[in-house]
């Protein structure tokens, strides 16, 4: 997969955490996946269509979900409720809508669906196909959560 | 939501289910949902975008998916492998990829994302945001499943 299509999701996800949330986050790699598998709580999926095709999964740990939607609505946020799952689904909205800004300012041409948000401890989250995933980990003061990139030009 | 937008998709699960893996499914009903819960095994995401936005997603019970799986690959599967996530995935696409011929053929401009698989017993799908879904439940000789269309003009 094509850098150019990786480098802006991972700076639209430390800016939105950062501007949306408060939350200073840090990439802590980058690994190829073949089959992925997801083991946090929570997972907001959004499919990309047009110059290239595939799906973006952000996912996230219940506790910095908690901590995500808290500072959002700068509410008091203990368990993951319908909040969460908005939040979690806006973010990802964010994340996406604002890496296919950056996109399109470089001549690609991609469009983004709503997102879908998948809720369960432990679910998995596999791509059919022979779509590379890329798989971004970050680190949060709150915990760490992983974005997946998975594409096809 | 436009009924010109459901039928296409109830269409084509039974065409597609009845071509790709020999079993006959019958429409259960239809059924608005606020905040979608699916309560199924294995799940097929699907996002759409063009005229109308937001996703659809097809949502089976292990039995149901490997009998699928079995009778699309013409082999013994009896647990929840690869190859019934594939399988899985691969209706997904077949089912919304003829809808979305019925839908062009309308007159209407839709594209499709590939599709994402989720598996977790009891894992929860929201929608985030203002998207109408409809849940449409289809019963089988081998268990029920549902196809929910969440999409927004």
């Amino acid at each position: 997969m094509n850098v150019a299509f990786i480098n802006p999701f991972i700076e639209s996800t430390l800016r939105s955490l950062d501007m949306m949330a408060g939350i200073a986050a840090e990439k802590a790699g980058l690994a190829i996946k073949e089959d992925l598998i997801t083991t946090y709580d929570i997972s907001s999926i959004i499919g990309i269509t047009g110059e290239v095709a595939g799906s973006i999964i952000i996912s996230v740990p219940s506790d910095l979900a908690c901590k995500i939607a808290a500072n959002m609505l700068m509410e008091d946020v203990k368990t993951m409720d319908q909040r969460v799952e908005d939040a979690i689904g806006e973010i990802g909205n964010i994340v996406v809508g604002d890496a296919r800004r950056i996109l399109i300012h470089d001549g690609h041409q991609v469009n983004i669906s709503v997102p879908t948000v998948v809720v369960g401890k432990g679910h998995k989250i596999s791509r059919s196909g022979d779509i590379p995933c890329i798989a971004i980990p970050f680190k949060t003061p709150y915990g760490d959560f992983e974005v997946n990139v998975g594409l096809k030009e």
